[in-house]
């Protein structure tokens, strides 16, 4: 099985130019798209994306994923192993995250012509590396044959929430198509009260709200703070778009603590 | 095989999370997108859908529909039997039109914790319930596994399109991409003369138009009002938007008779 | 392996519909999405999106485009067989850049009511028509078998880039999803000096720009020329949207010159 992630979008031929790579090596293959969709070359999203998606697959998946702005440079095309499977993309950080929550055994860099397209293009290595070494990977053939260690992948340095005195310092990681803020502050290391309202800060904004268990607690259209389905804090409306209410974007700060 | 429909857009991981946890516990399942572009919330849309698309699938296809407002509430999780094939979604009526089209055999809650994730979120039931109960229903676990009868379901109560005097009282149904009207008025039932114009009344407003056949006998740019694909009358503009010019909107009420 | 290209969308049944219909005939089908998101009746992207995807398919690949101002009228529904796979739509002309790709065997009308949904509808023919037809091609029945032959099909009169003096002529084929602005001017036969820059003349403005071979050579945000990945050449500026920047649009005329 084989996953795809890009910022590719689905108007453009690109994505099943890369579907036509893959299934030309490896008939069998099983494709399954996690989304196209993330914002062109936002690489905090496509890992955010990528690591919110990829535990939910059976083991030995391959995980490709490109949100590649440095194509066509002396940037490495890798692929990771994992406990549990394979991610393969450009060594830019998106693959990073969510390999680490599979625990990495190694990393390798593709670099044998043997499992790439005979001419590949400087403008979309999507098609002509990562599609065809996600093909032979999935068929079998070992991370080894594509070529020498990597011991320096570039990892990236998304900001952690922290806590500091009473509050949780984050920012906002995602905002989703419903409008539900998604911050950086991971539900299970908080042992906020749930049964105590949050007062939660943000660009000279200060506002008390409820700790609820579903969207559907928030009555009428108050925003409301919970677990969301991914283990971080989220804040949303029910029914009502909790971002766009609040002014809030990814990458914005917030503190939060339990009142 | 399993479709899948929800208001859950493509950029989120959230529809991935549900393909992945299917093809977890069951990897040879077929997995089918009917949309995950209905309106956030919209109930009378998503019944819509999957009334329109399910009939043209093969027998014994599992449809999973989610669109959820009641999530982590006491509303019901459901599996419905029909003579064909199965649905599972919230119990809120969106199952119920595509499924009386293929005549219901019975109701189910989902409540047997054997066939969910292990730790159910109260955000995200699509995953962690509906997505396992599709995946299981499909590779053959018998109904009856999932938990107890169900003689309540909530029933949906969209306006039925009805005759009065010689004017057929209808609704809009649907906007589809093309801006072409769909009304709630069954084609099989107004034996409308079709060589006959029509009066279409809407929102103060009175236009004659030509009953066709096809979309391109609209010439220039008029409306025509002809029988669409799904069984309903429709009104469209060759290669124009109907919608856009007749400012219609879905839910706005329309009458029409023969001429 | 079936692929499908249309003008339908992802948000309307219609797909959904066409996939059903496809695996209730043929349930082994594989079903490769290769865009929705043509704009509504625009020939000319179908063609340039068909001819682009379509070669990194496998042999005896069936591809099924759809985008049918002319749904219900005397237009033709055609199958034409190439060295290489088959390709199912309409008479209008979007099949044929891409079958010629492949070499064009035989050209076949599909009138064979067999191969046919009972109640073929007049307003849509893609899932009526073409979807069955699809379907009974990839499960084995040879073309002769859906009617008679086509010897005049509708042949698409697209502009083609000319040289004269030392001007490349060509214009605007299409714009991505980056802003990407991909000409019809082949590279393969330009021979323009990729060590000098170019001048490009469009709309009354005449710019300078340097010929590079990845986009991530673009410093700052200034706009590069290049050879794309569908083999034209392309102006794009590095994380930045060139159409936007330049103001073209699709169907602009472009003329350029090595100096």
């Amino acid at each position: 099985m084989i996953t795809l992630t890009s910022d590719f979008g689905l108007k453009d031929p690109y994505v099943a130019e890369m579907k036509g790579v893959i299934l030309t090596i490896n008939p069998n293959a099983t494709l399954i798209d996690i989304t196209h969709e993330i914002d062109k070359f936002d690489l905090r999203a496509a890992a955010f994306t990528l690591a919110s998606a990829t535990p939910y697959f059976p083991p030995n998946t391959v995980h490709l994923a490109i949100v590649d702005p440095g194509v066509g440079t002396e940037r490495r095309a890798i692929i990771v192993e994992t406990t549990k499977g394979f991610f393969i993309g450009p060594d830019n950080g998106i693959l990073i995250p969510a390999a680490q929550n599979q625990e990495i055994k190694s990393i390798r860099q593709i670099t044998n012509p043997k499992f790439s397209l005979s001419k590949a293009s400087a403008t979309f290595h999507g098609r002509d590396i990562f599609a065809p070494a996600a093909a032979y990977l999935d068929k079998g053939v070992h991370p080894v044959e594509f070529g020498p260690k990597v011991n320096d992948p570039v990892t990236p340095d998304f900001a952690k929430a922290k806590l500091r005195r009473e509050y949780f310092h984050g920012e906002v990681l995602h905002i989703d198509g419903f409008g539900d803020i998604v911050t950086n502050i991971p539900g299970r290391v908080t042992h906020f009260d749930e049964d105590k309202p949050v007062q939660v800060e943000f660009e000279g904004e200060s506002i008390k709200i409820k700790f609820v268990h579903a969207y559907a607690e928030s009555k009428g259209s108050e925003p409301v703070f919970l677990l969301g389905s991914h283990g971080f804090l989220e804040i949303a409306i029910n029914k009502g778009n909790a971002a766009e209410r609040l002014h809030l974007r990814t990458g914005d700060k917030i503190k939060v603590k339990s009142v």
